[in-house]
């Protein structure tokens, strides 16, 4: 870190921590050599004055906004094209540059060109034939064409065989003629789509030979090459301003009769012939594949999230002074109010466990990856329900935290140049993108209710789930004795007996005479209430095992800090359910009480060092983008200069008094 | 309502609705004359061209968005100045025009001059000398000066005594010379602050003859009432932009030796003599009647905040179809998920259990109000820890309660045309000023933990914590049975239980040798936990009584909705508390089983008048201002008028695709 003049109550904390942030941070980074990849593209990226904001985001018009972020999305995206020149660009990269950590500090609005490199490309790389990757990748590559990605409709979102945009195949033009017939079928949030991509890849029902054959991938040209004026009977546009990514450019996609040749429909999976006969694709578990990939980089996604939140946070209540609490003593840094470290700290955990959950999911990614390319589907559903549920309890935790870090710094909190407000909407939004949680939730209760009952027909599970094996077996939770092991253990036996619980309800409904999936939508509480307690019962298990081990690995000054993190973690999360807890397992109010004074002893503990700590996440001044955040701690010489930059404060009289204030205050005199 | 064209799912809701929604909505505005006037003052403000907005205020960049502000507030201002020349001005109007209901219609992101009317003028009128209210007040109402409140500072708002900010009073002048001695002293946050107010009541540390006085309020002249150029010493200007209210004018302030005469102090309740000698004020009771006034609307405006959720995700839900239940039927309508209920319900029972709990609270402030002026005294200190949590459990529910919503209209209620992300904005706030909720909480908690003490001792309570005596007696909680009475009793009796675990933690560091006050902040976690109960007991104790009683005026069928209304409220209050219950009362899991599946039932009774409950609301259209909640339910058609008001796209071709894009995509050709 560079030598600053620093806030000195900051820099006390800074003096007075007991372990090396920089052991951490290379940790969290993901090694050493990783650690100098993301220094170097820091250097890279956010040092080029073409990517510097002039004026804050907040204060320009939507239209405004857009014209920048394409701007600097050019800038960013001929970066690229040298990175991939020089054979430097990778999956990392990528993420870095076009998701939740340099991407945003780039464009905190979002980036209108994303979806040509995470979804359009990948998708004819996915879906395409040999010949159709042969000749669209180097045109989608070199950004000759900007693609984006068009599924979802106005009317329908989740449930894709509810799509209504069509492709009828005409064999005796070998055309595909597509259609949105509805107000409803229109092409609705594709990021891009409003005016910058010219190409898209659009989801239709395909019809050959007058039958329905399913759904379909296509390449549609949706703007003139030179002009860039829409093609005739595409109607296109920019769906309007939203809680956040307002410079994604997410649009609007209507299509009249377009027609589109033979072979723009991706045809890997399945093919429609000259003649219009249908091949069918062999199977479709790969899709799964890529949903779960996607899942997998958005749990890590909102571990970033809370490491931001909780860094702006942590440092404001070390320099931030407020509130005696001895009324004899000067006001105090906030940080030493123990409800103010409830707040703050159970954040820092959160973003090491689910860091730690995004690796350890993604190790298991990749691991049933190569499975799954060897024809092996055994393991896809138990990881396909793991990730359902994990995206959807991380994303739902992160911005809730990300909330009480906001709030944790009172009024400044709600002001834009704290970037809370920013962090808030590009966190929240993940709860309803790329599977809505709800759903996500019971997709993993659907499982677990199925393995419920294999496991009451005396099967034995596979490992995620394995522990409803153990708690049949058991019955009763005997001897919790508040030991972190004993923690883990009662989160499993809680989890089965939610699960349990979900199983006996549907079983009770099927036997009143409703079918098995009218059932299940009336068991919907208890359903969405054991996949939560299956991805907690992981998540602690995660926290524990991985933290256990890389306590091991590192110096005895830092494994003592990650033990604590590890606490606080199993207590916090613990606290959390403690109705469930006290449901399934017997705790006396003695108990209770004696939880909530370990988590008020972990807080304690975490205290010293948890300025080193969000300093160790490593995250640059400008991925903070926060006056109250900052590296330096010079909370209120930010503010001082964030008001500079406001517009408004250009010219000590607005043209509005004279046009409005000064006539109606004088109309009566 | 009128005759509209309407969405035919959400016609059949309505056709098939058991109550009349009128009946509801009359009670729901405060009786005949209240419903009346509401719809003439809707008549006059709504239908006024000069209000309507041409472009959504999310297209506007922040200056714009101010000018346009200040203008609308001007044409408020002069209905208001008729309505007060015709007599029919009044506190309810002022709180309607200015605060959640119509005034968030009028000016989505606040009006600049709302502190002119709420806290200038009542400051003056409160705190003045008669001679000084003969001398500002006319000009005050007449507008022909515009004021407003300064007292919080960059560095400090909640802790008073901490404010920097000092006037020195000079003798040999007369006059009190004013300092913002640092950075941190800066006057931060006052609304219309920024460019609108020409004068603002500025909070001060007095000094005279060279001794500390405390805190006295001096009107200040800020700028010239000609050319509106800040007066000398005056350095002032807008804070910029913020997760919501962005056309507050939000200020900042810095006084250099601003000098103002003897008689610019307020001196109703202390006076500075000319020779500099100060006469302390007799009592400081009468600032905490307005700040229980101001918590007494602030908890109106979070019932409020819930209604226009409700009501946009409630209509919406009949409206959109999606994900077949039964994969042989059509979708439905995504009021039929259970897990969609479960979202939406249980905050249309919240929004009226508020409304309630805020007209009750209101009616104790008014007798207590007239006790005050007659010097008894006796029940302030129960009156301030009531108020103090409810407004901390009221926003904080209701800004839950209101992301709950949003996110049940999946993608779409992330899009501003929802109006989703402007109410979440404008309640969330509440949580933050008048008052931040952990303050609140912690007061509440000073006082029952006292209050406990006192009933150990044997003394009998006053009426709002009552409960703590008979759960003193109770010791043990028997025969829960689920009925309504007996969880109202059972969450006062875990109320009772948790105030005691803090007054025991209190005790046990007392005797550990730390100071009280440094045990009640080691305590936080146990009393910020008292405090809540103690709220949420009052929350269902006043569900109870007052539903119980509304339901024997009104008609049987309305009745018949109240009950499943209350019943909800109270089955869903209980279940996310239920850890505090299962750790003070004998519950088995069966039991919580039971009350799961109450809370199901409750849902699908609710379901058949879901809308018309939100209908009686009888939210205006331009109050919701929602494309997914509009009366009609024509959500596709409202979300397509929005993309037309995009300036977007008002050209088929943005500019920057010659700029920057078409460059970027022919650079390598």
């Amino acid at each position: 870190m560079p030598a600053l003049e620093v806030n000195p109550d900051l820099q006390k904390e800074r003096n007075t921590a007991t372990f090396d942030p920089q052991e951490f941070s290379i940790f969290w980074a993901g090694g050493v050599e990783k650690y100098k990849e993301k220094k170097a593209l820091e250097k890279l990226f956010l040092e080029d004055p073409a990517l510097m904001d002039k004026l804050p985001t907040s204060y320009m018009s939507h239209k405004e906004l857009y014209e920048d972020s394409l701007r600097k999305a050019c800038v960013i995206g001929e970066k690229i094209r040298k990175l991939r020149a020089d054979g430097e660009d990778g999956v990392d990269t990528y993420a870095a540059l076009l998701g939740g950590s340099l991407g945003a500090a780039l464009l905190k609005e979002g980036n209108p060109m994303s979806l040509h490199y995470v979804m359009f490309v990948p998708t004819i790389m996915g879906q395409g034939t040999m010949e159709q990757q042969v000749e669209w990748l180097p045109k989608a590559w070199d950004c000759e064409i900007i693609g984006t990605y068009a599924q979802t409709e106005l009317g329908h979102g989740t449930f894709l065989r509810g799509l209504e945009t069509r492709a009828d195949y005409d064999a005796s033009t070998q055309e595909f003629v597509i259609n949105t017939p509805t107000m409803t079928a229109y092409k609705w949030w594709p990021g891009g789509l409003g005016h910058t991509a010219n190409y898209a890849v659009v989801v239709a029902q395909l019809y050959t030979k007058g039958e329905f054959r399913g759904l379909a991938p296509f390449i549609v040209q949706l703007r003139d090459m030179e002009t860039h004026q829409p093609m005739p009977g595409i109607d296109i546009g920019d769906i309007g301003t939203k809680l956040s990514m307002k410079g994604v450019n997410n649009g609007y996609l209507g299509l009249k009769n377009v027609r589109v040749p033979l072979n723009h429909m991706l045809m890997k999976n399945q093919q429609v012939l000259p003649d219009g006969t249908y091949v069918a694709p062999k199977n479709s578990v790969l899709t799964y594949g890529t949903m779960m990939f996607v899942r997998c980089v958005l749990i890590r996604d909102t571990a970033h999230s809370l490491a931001k939140a909780s860094t702006i946070a942590t440092r404001y209540s070390a320099v931030r002074r407020q509130s005696p609490i001895d009324p004899k003593e000067p006001e105090p840094q906030i940080m030493d109010h123990t409800t103010q470290q409830l707040k703050v700290f159970p954040q820092i955990s959160k973003a090491i466990v689910f860091k730690i959950a995004g690796d350890t999911i993604w190790n298991m990614y990749n691991v049933l990856s190569g499975e799954l390319e060897q024809g092996n589907l055994e393991r896809l559903p138990e990881m396909h329900a793991l990730a359902c549920c994990l995206k959807a309890i991380c994303s739902a935790d992160a911005s809730a935290g990300v909330e009480i870090c906001r709030l944790s710094c009172g009024g400044h909190g709600f002001m834009d140049c704290s970037n809370f407000p920013a962090i808030y909407g590009m966190t929240t939004a993940v709860c309803t993108y790329e599977g809505e949680n709800t759903v996500m939730l019971l997709q993993t209760a659907r499982y677990l209710v199925k393995v419920y009952g294999q496991a009451l027909a005396g099967e034995k599970l596979v490992p995620t789930v394995a522990y409803i094996n153990e708690a049949i077996k058991l019955k009763k939770f005997v001897n919790f004795d508040c030991t972190l092991e004993s923690i883990v253990k009662a989160f499993q036996f809680v989890a089965a007996n939610k699960t349990r619980v979900a199983y006996e309800q549907i079983e009770m409904r099927r036997r009143q005479g409703h079918s098995t999936e009218v059932a299940a939508n009336l068991s919907g509480i208890f359903l969405t209430g054991a996949a939560d307690l299956h991805g907690r019962a992981f998540l602690a298990q995660t926290a524990y095992t991985e933290l256990t081990a890389i306590s091991k690995q590192v110096s005895p000054a830092l494994a003592d800090v990650l033990k604590v993190v590890l606490e606080l973690y199993l207590v916090d999360a613990c606290l959390n359910r403690i109705g469930d807890f006290l449901r399934f397992i017997e705790f006396t109010d003695a108990d209770v009480t004696k939880l909530e004074m370990r988590l008020e002893s972990c807080l304690k503990r975490l205290r010293p060092n948890s300025v080193a700590l969000v300093d160790s996440f490593d995250l640059h001044d400008r991925v903070l983008d926060s006056a109250l955040g900052a590296y330096d701690g010079k909370v209120y010489d930010h503010i001082f200069e964030s008001i500079k930059k406001n517009p408004l404060n250009k010219e000590p009289v607005n043209e509005s008094f004279h046009k409005y204030l000064k006539p109606f205050m004088k109309a009566h005199l």
